[in-house]
């Protein structure tokens, strides 16, 4: 059965040092009890208190190595392989280098009729003790139980992962997702997204229960090992994380599309892989065959796939936007710190809003993140945008180190490892199998729709960075309690050593072997982390909009910069994106932000009312100028995508703009989305100009 | 008995939706009970949700309400005092609008021989479950146990306080303690801090021991209360937090040698009152007579209050000066996350460190801070100053509103409040003349040895600004189990609402009544946090040093600006002072960070070796020029103040000082500390006119 609480969390070191002393005066003859009592209490406290200083020693030892990498430029190592070998150096310590000292927790048996209860109440010579369940033990398990006290106290329950670590990773990911190239190729991300981890979850899964089949028939497999048990580890396998490739890929500034396409790709497909895991666990056909195929389990569980998806959806977009509209209509910009403090807990709520109502958190978060990052973020002041991402950034950095550090350790430390190699090996195949049937296919039927193809190169890079992180790891081991899941966790972790090491060692050797441009006129890191402070100190961040590149269109097609590029800019946006964008353009940033047309030109007259109380007075005082703040023009730049078509006005001219555009007002507001779209590219040239001039005169700003 | 587990924690969600379901195959005749067991414990995962959703909620509104407070300048409610009435408001929805449903945890009796094990294994129908010990219950409260689910469950450990929410608070408090003020207070700070503690908790022990005499003569108490419990709580009642008072001067711009004053006390009270109250409940008597004074039980109280105070300090101490020194022979700080993940990880370790070793960890977090902020601070890039101030920022808020919050829900849904209105009012005396006894005398004594009295309005002030806060609270809800903790904890309650809520509100009209002088020349809080940020863009931080005002040396003592100053100024900073200023800054500062003088210059001549090692290149090209980035003055002045001398050199000339100086190198590494001491205001004076000087050319100040 799922074991809810089943250990206790050493972040919470729950004992005082010498409580209760006080009351030894009650009677003697408890005294002693008491104090011995006390005294084990005390000694697991201390221990929580060593095993999460182990995990903290741990991580700083990575920052420090992570520091001597970066310094000396080594990249066949990422950070995340580092701590994930620091854990392993840990845990071999831990497991043969530790006395196994138990005895303290002396199982105590008693017979009860019927379930069990929650809470158990035990008479003691008089006295009543509570105690609460922690789960139930297979009977061979019961010695294992007291094994070595330190194993047990660095083995984490598996729901911090799903509920502590990965919430700031998902929101962070989804927070930081304010590319122009993700909504570019929307549509692309989404069917890799959706379609791709699909059938990336059937075929492994029908492949493994091949493997699984296999095993029995030449005797390797000692328990029961379900079809169900085989689609969900198609599940689990196939949520990407492509975290080493991302992080090359930013070093060494390689094409922004293939950028966008994977990270859309790997931040989408782990809520798929979420809510595809709990759609599997929810196939329960009815009767006890359950090898059959019953339909009507099969329609719940795609009715709950969506049920939860869109629910999950729906929780996250509506805190978004719940923050977004209190962020608009009050000044609370004048007070970064509640500001900070309010994004915050909105964002948290978000998590708990959907535990609370049977979604999933996780994905919650990420569509809050979406959101937030969205409209939010235009509505905060400038030191709220720094605070959240930067608090946001750290609890990312801490989490996510956290999480490889242990997955090292867990290798050890975790005592019911079953490794089969037979099932290990096919795992492997299958992982890459079922990439490459849904990485190329996929494209195909994707470069049919779309202008700008995406090249054999870049599915082949696709197909290579589809390795396996911390994600995959935290669906994995939740729920280890039965002999085909403990077989999946270990060959999971497997897996994620693995590509995490080969893949990301190997992602620069195959970014040149596959010609994939790279450096395009983009800062290095440190120049980054440099030119970042620098934008960061007159208020513009750089990481709203990518670093300037040349077009990545042209890379894809070939194309000089001719004159026919708008046109065909215009017709390569889909219609989803066109539609999404002058939906969005046209309310729903008008509504949500200080930003895009005023709600009395694009809303019907006869919502008038309604449109001037939502518009806020800024929109239209930004009309008058350049909004030189919100860079993200792919989605807002109806002012400065007009001003563009006037080519009298000089890219760095401060005065200039003012004058031309007030002059065109009528004409700005009935421009149409696709219009904008048109002039993007060209806009996007101008805007970079438009910064240079503006850290010259960086006080100018402020004003 | 000390209750080391007593709830879980609802911040861990800790239960998978559907997890389980799987397995339902394995035999149909316990998938029933499986699927009965999963129900439970979704409902406690989705009730678990729903109650930190309400705190999260209360806080959200909070914040909502504390702009509205700040935006109409509201002042007689502080935002904690605001964070209690909506904590109040809950806890009566909870305690009377929702139904009593409960039921689910079914206790289950069972007899045991011996002491209470920590683990029991319980066989139900040849199924063993685990469970873990909770704590003891007493055995009228049995029936108490399976209250209402919804009011368990906003009841959180009261350890959680103590773990979690403290540490960042009282972090936050050494970080922010960088103020010359502080130090140049230092021995009245001390002394109010430790002496007036241990008076204070004597004086209101020994005056409730005889209100409960009082209370047993006329028949009021119904169960024991011992000397000890009397003397705990005042340990517990006698830790203030001023922070209503506090945020109130920081608004009114009060002078701020009595808000050093004060700010110091409370910051340092509480670690003495932790410690105080962790000797007390050490302090037990042999024997069965536990109202005779023990000899041996005092001097181990003592020694136990020694141990425990001077461990967590080299605790705190040693892991700044480690943080220190890591990130000065490090370049971290080109890469401000990791130097931000770094900082956040050493200074948690502290606290774990310090409860692994038995010692206190919000003790050692809060010399931690001081450390940090003393030495590792001036070693951080720009950015992670911004950063790591920042993010304890936020963490001090949510934490610090959120027990406040809890304060005003625990009124109402705490299970076992005992209101004695005898005792409730012998408290309130009690902790008046407390605090009387120790503010006066010891304010008697103090000047007796101060060149600048604190004089008698100053005295009535932190007279009236002792208001109890979130310490007391933890502190009370430490230990619940027994009727006379039950007692201290409802009482301490009352008077944490009573001083914050009174005392908090009456703090400006007390002001104004005892003529402290308010609002010197110093920007109001809005125009303070503009011009935080337009400082914090051009790298300059206000919160380092206090805003400019007009010497306070002159509010206390009546004197107009003349050339006696220097030499007062001189006498009056303390020995102490003086002694601790100069080792401090001829080899802590050189050793720690990159300001200083040269190891080479302050040790003797044969540390050669080890002094070139320590001294980082900086230090001799910081000789060149003045330290702008340190503006610490007064215990880093070094050259700031060798330039006063100089007259030639004008305030605002950012070349003169450079030529000034290095032909003033010899003088300058002979000049003793005290020679700095007597510049130290007017190098005060310069270095406002010097930041107005970069504030004109931020960009410069970059290279």
């Amino acid at each position: 059965m799922a074991v809810p609480l089943r250990r206790r969390l050493p972040m919470l070191p729950l004992v005082l040092l010498a409580a209760g002393g006080l009351r030894a005066a009650e009677g003697s003859s408890s005294a002693m009890e008491e104090l011995a009592t006390e005294k084990e209490a005390e000694e697991s406290h201390r221990q929580d208190s060593v095993s999460l200083l182990t995990f903290i020693l741990l991580l700083t030892l990575t920052i420090l190595t992570i520091w001597l990498f970066k310094h000396r430029r080594v990249r066949f190592l990422h950070e995340t392989g580092l701590a994930m070998i620091y854990g392993l150096i840990v845990g071999v310590i831990l497991r043969y280098g530790t006395p196994s000292t138990s005895g303290h927790d002396k199982p105590f048996s008693c017979s009860q009729e019927d379930r069990p209860f929650t809470t158990l109440l035990v008479n003691v010579s008089g006295k009543f003790f509570e105690y609460t369940l922690k789960g139930e033990i297979s009977p061979g398990k019961i010695h294992n139980v007291e094994q070595n006290d330190m194993l047990r106290k660095v083995t984490f329950d598996p729901e911090v992962f799903f509920n502590i670590l990965l919430p700031p990773i998902i929101f962070h990911a989804g927070y930081s997702l304010k590319k122009r190239h993700f909504f570019r190729n929307l549509g692309s991300i989404l069917a890799y997204a959706f379609l791709g981890t699909a059938v990336s979850c059937f075929i492994i899964g029908n492949l493994m229960y091949g493997v699984v089949k296999l095993m029995k028939l030449v005797g390797q497999l000692s328990d029961k090992f379900y079809y169900t048990d085989c689609l969900l580890f198609g599940a689990i396998i196939s949520a990407t994380d492509p975290v080493t490739v991302l992080a090359i890929f930013n070093e060494l500034h390689a094409d922004v599309d293939l950028y966008a396409l994977l990270f859309g790709e790997s931040v989408l497909n782990d809520a798929v892989a979420i809510v595809l895991s709990s759609s599997i666990v929810a196939y329960q056909p009815t009767g006890e065959n359950t090898h059959a195929f019953d339909a009507a389990a099969f329609f719940k569980s795609v009715g709950v796939f969506l049920g939860i998806f869109s629910g999950s959806f729906m929780m996250g977009a509506v805190t978004g936007v719940v923050t977004a509209l209190v962020t608009k209509f009050t000044k609370l910009h004048c007070f970064p710190l509640l500001e900070t403090a309010l994004f915050f807990l909105m964002s948290w709520s978000t998590f708990l809003l959907a535990e609370a109502c049977g979604f999933t958190g996780v994905v919650a978060v990420l569509f809050c993140g979406i959101t937030q990052a969205h409209y939010t973020y235009n509505n905060l002041s400038a030191e709220s945008r720094s605070r959240t991402k930067q608090l946001f950034e750290v609890l990312h950095f801490l989490a996510e180190n956290f999480i490889f550090s242990y997955m090292g350790l867990a290798l050890f430390t975790f005592q019911k490892h079953i490794f089969s190699p037979v099932f290990i090996i096919g795992a492997f195949v299958a992982i890459f199998l079922g990439r490459a049937a849904h990485i190329y296919p996929l494209s195909f039927l994707l470069n049919l729709g779309r202008r700008h193809k995406i090249s054999w190169n870049f599915q082949h890079m696709m197909m290579f960075s589809g390795l396996r992180g911390a994600m995959a790891f935290a669906l994995a081991i939740r729920d280890t309690a039965t002999y085909s899941h403990q077989m999946m966790f270990s060959t999971t972790l497997l897996i994620v050593f693995f590509t995490v090491w080969i893949v990301g060692g190997g992602t620069t050797p195959m970014l040149s072997w596959l010609n994939i441009r790279v450096g395009d006129h983009v800062p290095s890191v440190e120049e980054m982390s440099e030119s970042r402070w620098l934008y960061f100190r007159v208020g513009v961040d750089p990481d709203q909009d990518p670093p300037p590149t040349n077009d990545s269109f042209q890379v894809l097609q070939g194309e000089g910069p001719d004159s026919e590029r708008r046109n065909r800019t215009k017709q390569e946006s889909a219609w989803l994106f066109r539609l999404w964008y002058s939906f969005d353009h046209n309310y729903l940033k008008p509504i949500l932000t200080h930003s895009g047309p005023p709600l009395t030109t694009t809303l019907p007259s006869w919502c008038g009312l309604v449109a001037r109380c939502l518009t806020s007075p800024q929109v239209y005082d930004n009309q008058e100028q350049l909004r030189e703040e919100d860079s993200d023009f792919i989605l807002n730049d109806g002012d400065l995508t007009v001003t563009y078509g006037d080519t009298t006005i000089t890219a760095n001219g401060s005065s200039g703009p003012h004058t031309a555009t007030t002059s065109l007002d009528d004409r700005r507001t009935k421009s149409s989305s696709e219009e904008a779209l048109e002039r993007d590219v060209g806009a996007a040239d101008r805007e970079i100009t438009n910064r240079g001039t503006r850290l010259v005169f960086p006080l100018e700003d402020s004003a």
